[in-house]
């Protein structure tokens, strides 16, 4: 076996083209039983594995430098730079993340996670470079679907203004994260099939061939003029308009290709664009058959890539589901996501209302203010995006939706503490960014019938709302019991407690009530409260069950700084309600890739640690004299 | 005068085209004679004067939507629209807004101000119309410079998939809010110039030449696929590779073309993109000879151009000041903006420093991603961006800059209130948006003094670092009193009272003082901490004062959502400190365009009210019984 003696890329360079293809195949054999063990990317890693090997082998890392755009696609990378070792531990507390990470390596060029950053990062190092005089390769790798994202292109506008020497590999499998979008996309397809240059030939030479004897003579004539008219428009106008050289398109699939195309970059004193074309899920026939299944999974078995967990109850499902029904009845009920059709479970909405349902592309920014566009002509649109990636369409959900108050409700996935994603993927910063703006509702459901409730609620809010959940709804718990119905800005007050009032949003409800079990058997009282508005909150609730406790704890899975127990503060503050406040949240630090529970351990906040700190608090507070 | 007569639309299209060119006259006029009266927006309006006329005599307005992208180029669709008589008070409270808004006028279509949202806004508005089968003709005008940033190419390239009816009028002016920059910007002038095809004409020709007998009369012919030739490669591929077709270049001041050119785009089936070419500040000699002067100014004498006001002390230029300083004895020193160059004051920087200043076009997401870069490979980026416009990054400094824990520090300028600019423009989210991200410093200066010094001691901080500033040095006051140096998160203890601390952020600290001199009056004795790190705090200063006073008070000026005080509160807490807590600062609402006293009166932040909240509460607080 090859791979096993790859301690670094320098032993990579001593193997001849035969062997590198070798080294291809058992590269993919390891991704897919490592990620069919741990979960992870698959389709993505097995498109790069000759671009990898390909790059490894022309460029001298980490003196030169590779950009890997998301990081969904670097497993290859790591296994070829001395990870091999540890691979098998992909994603789990203390193995590898599954994404570059400038701490993990000295090969990992930058941390990668969110779409469309990795040529900013490179010609920031590139201008670097420039400055300090300095002379090495800089290579970065983005995806068509990362194109997508209009960072992409900021950056790549200033590449071609700065003229500096830097190589960016544009890897087009037609493919991003769902079905990539967008008219760049059948642009990019035209390249591939040079349609354009095709089409030019046909019309000239119709045209040509109506004309009696130099027709034909000239028509051979203008071939010879084939490759300069086929650069000037057919090859990569769009680049070449942005000041971008542009080579290809090259089978990303042929290593000795691979090979020439980027020695022959490698020497350009120009920033250059190699496209080149692979196959998402590329020597395993499940995911070369159904790449976006096969995008991010669950462990599965290699043989039938049947996955080897239960299936869960998606949060997201159950709110498309809900919307689904909705909008049989409200023409103006309508779904914009970004590249996450699948993965928001909104999916089920496109196969339902495909005319009502948009997929923008990796491009938050734009999918925000569209929905505001819509809104304001009357629509009711729902935005349904990743906690984390969210963060991108802020300046947005300020200025164009809550600043003109419109009435588009944000489906907010994956909040809180995401697992084996790590720390570029915890959505545990949304409530402190969407609680400072004005007009904006936020909600929480503890249990998927409240989701249900909160999503059937929202469709008569005229208002800016988020709905916030976690990916698993059994994450969720069980209904818990039954308040009937509730309106915007209503707490629910799930069990009492003489000693300590416990104020949860989300699934913190459910560990609170077991932290409360935990608590009776030391013979403090607590009692917890479902505050499902962060904002507004309920004030009436908060003041009663305040005023009689003698602990207030609030609870999320959210940074403290700027969350809902800061708030809460504030208001026992203007209510001059002098009580203790423990807030529990995502302390001030990154949290990294782990399992939820090692990560829910990590922040302080499994049912037996939320118990013992309110314990310690309380005691405290009995000896101080209260 | 033909403008008086002018009350909507419809009066417009009574007019000849000689009249027409009359009324661009006396639009100009006017806008001349506010904006030298009260300020505002001069060369971005001056030239779009034939273009809003154009618009609005071709376009049914209100049932056909304008879009204004970012809104700087707005006075002469507000003059045509029913606001001529008020138009005098533009900017001042209760006038007219210097941007469109919603609220305004039904003639706005949208609420703008940040650049580059015109096209998502209106797509949105164009696929409403289409789903609910409605059939009106939807316009969004776009700077060249606004095209610089990424959510315009997001927009585009799902307009381009669409291909709804819409039409993206493009004004090129060659010259954005500062000099235009950017590849694509290169592109323009070569389509203006139409270059591509006079060298392709020229290629062709000189090739033909060498051919006996049948090259002279191939030339001619090919002469004859000229149009089709052009269209193919020289005008506006970049946009057709969007899927967008593209018309013009069409001269902007040219009436009489560009009425024949919008009444065409209203028949197109598929999305179109007009080019036209303006000139900024277009009949006014200062504003053409220097529009970026004449981009946003104040009150000046119309015969010379020259400024009514005395010069201020920009915060921002001393910030650049001190960094020219600073990078000629370190060469890690460098600046990066966003098409903000003299607006943030480092032009000066730009001058001093030309290889070490980037200036990266509306591109705020990949400025602060290019600047991680350039901190990992081990510069010392300082990124000058306006506190509204920062919000564009949050992602990015979460992500690529703090998770990273890479020494970038931002300049952040027109922080807090900002006047006359309003809604869309206030710099008082970012302390709530920073203060949750984990590894970020973040500074505010109560005096000229201390911005220096802040900017000084940023240089040996190994962490991404937040300075924040109001545009105008003069608004922090005169430098208090004297403590030599200070460490990061140190605060300063300005003057001690028994009864109340007041603990103030920035030009706070200045009204602060004000305040406890009034406070005295009443026999309250209230101190003034400066708390000039906001992030981290200086623990112990606020155990030690916060102990001994009976009331204390938190002043910024920022939301207090996720802000400034909520975060002290949660120290207090957690420090077992009992004692009431004012929370001062924005409350949660936006606050329109006024001067800035009249919006720090609105938010209830002047000395006088501070004064008169601290001691209603002191008095509330005394008569309960402490």
């Amino acid at each position: 076996m090859l791979l096993e003696q790859i301690h670094s890329p320098q032993d990579l360079k001593k193997l001849n083209i035969r062997q590198l293809r070798q080294l291809a195949g058992e590269l993919r054999e390891e991704i897919i039983k490592v990620v069919s063990d741990r979960g992870g990317h698959l389709s993505s890693n097995l498109g790069v594995v000759e671009l990898t090997i390909a790059m490894h082998y022309v460029f001298d890392t980490p003196e030169d430098k590779l950009f890997f755009d998301v990081g969904h696609q670097s497993y290859a990378h790591k296994l070829l730079t001395g990870r091999y070792d540890e691979f098998s531990k992909l994603r789990s507390r203390g193995g590898p993340s599954g994404f570059p990470q400038i701490e993990e390596s000295e090969y990992d060029s930058f941390t990668a996670g969110h779409a469309s950053t990795a040529i900013s990062a490179a010609l920031g190092v590139a201008r670097t470079r420039d400055i300090m005089r300095d002379d090495f390769n800089i290579v970065a790798v983005v995806g068509d679907g990362a194109l997508t994202g209009g960072m992409c292109y900021e950056a790549l506008n200033d590449v071609g203004l700065s003229q500096t020497r830097m190589i960016v590999v544009l890897n087009d499998n037609a493919m991003s994260i769902a079905p990539n979008v967008g008219a760049l996309s059948q642009y990019l397809t035209r390249l591939r099939q040079s349609n354009g240059y095709r089409a030019f030939k046909r019309g000239v030479r119709n045209g040509l061939e109506r004309i009696p004897r130099i027709g034909a003579p000239l028509f051979r004539f203008l071939e010879r003029f084939r490759d300069w008219l086929r650069s000037l428009f057919v090859d990569g106008q769009f680049f070449e308009a942005l000041g971008i050289r542009y080579l290809g398109p090259v089978d990303g699939h042929d290593l000795k290709r691979l090979i020439r195309v980027l020695k022959r970059s490698r020497n350009e004193t120009e920033p250059v664009l190699i496209h080149i074309v692979t196959q998402k899920g590329k020597g395993y026939e499940p995911a070369e058959e159904r790449p976006d299944v096969f995008h991010g999974v669950a462990p599965f078995l290699v043989e039938s890539g049947e996955s080897k967990q239960d299936s869960m109850t998606a949060c997201g499902k159950i709110a498309a589901d809900q919307l689904v029904g909705m909008a049989e009845s409200d023409i103006r009920i309508c779904v914009v996501t970004a590249a996450m059709a699948a993965g928001t479970g909104m999916d089920v909405f496109q196969d339902a209302h495909p005319d009502r349902f948009f997929d923008v592309g990796i491009a938050e920014e734009h999918a925000v203010t569209m929905a505001a566009g819509m809104a304001w002509q009357g629509m009711k649109p729902y935005v349904a995006i990743y906690s984390t990636f969210l963060q991108r369409a802020y300046d947005q959900i300020a200025m164009d939706v809550c600043r003109n108050a419109l009435p588009v409700t944000f489906l907010i996935d994956r909040a809180g503490l995401v697992g084996a994603d790590g720390a570029t993927h915890q959505g545990v910063f949304d409530l402190s960014y969407l609680r400072s703006i004005p007009n904006m509702i936020i909600a929480s459901p503890r249990d998927i019938r409240d989701l249900k409730k909160l999503v059937a609620l929202s469709r008569d809010v005229n208002y800016p709302m988020a709905i916030r959940y976690p990916k698993d709804g059994e994450d969720l718990g069980p209904g818990i019991q039954s308040q009937r119905d509730f309106e915007i800005g209503e707490w629910e007050l799930i069990s009492s407690g003489a000693d300590v009032m416990i104020f949860a949003v989300g699934r913190m409800v459910q560990l609170s009530m077991q932290a409360t079990i935990e608590l009776t058997g030391k013979h403090i009282a607590a009692g917890v409260v479902d505050a499902r508005f962060i904002k507004p909150m309920d004030r009436k609730m908060l003041v009663e069950q305040a005023r009689s406790a003698k602990l207030v704890v609030t609870i999320e899975e959210n940074m403290i700084s700027g969350g809902f127990g800061e708030g809460l503060l504030d208001i026992l503050n203007e209510e001059s309600i002098e009580v203790p406040v423990l807030t529990l949240g995502v302390p001030d630090r990154f949290v990294p890739h782990a399992t939820v529970a090692q990560q829910l351990e990590a922040c302080g906040l499994s049912a037996q640690q939320i118990a013992r700190r309110i314990q310690k608090r309380y005691l405290e507070l009995f000896r101080s004299g209260r």
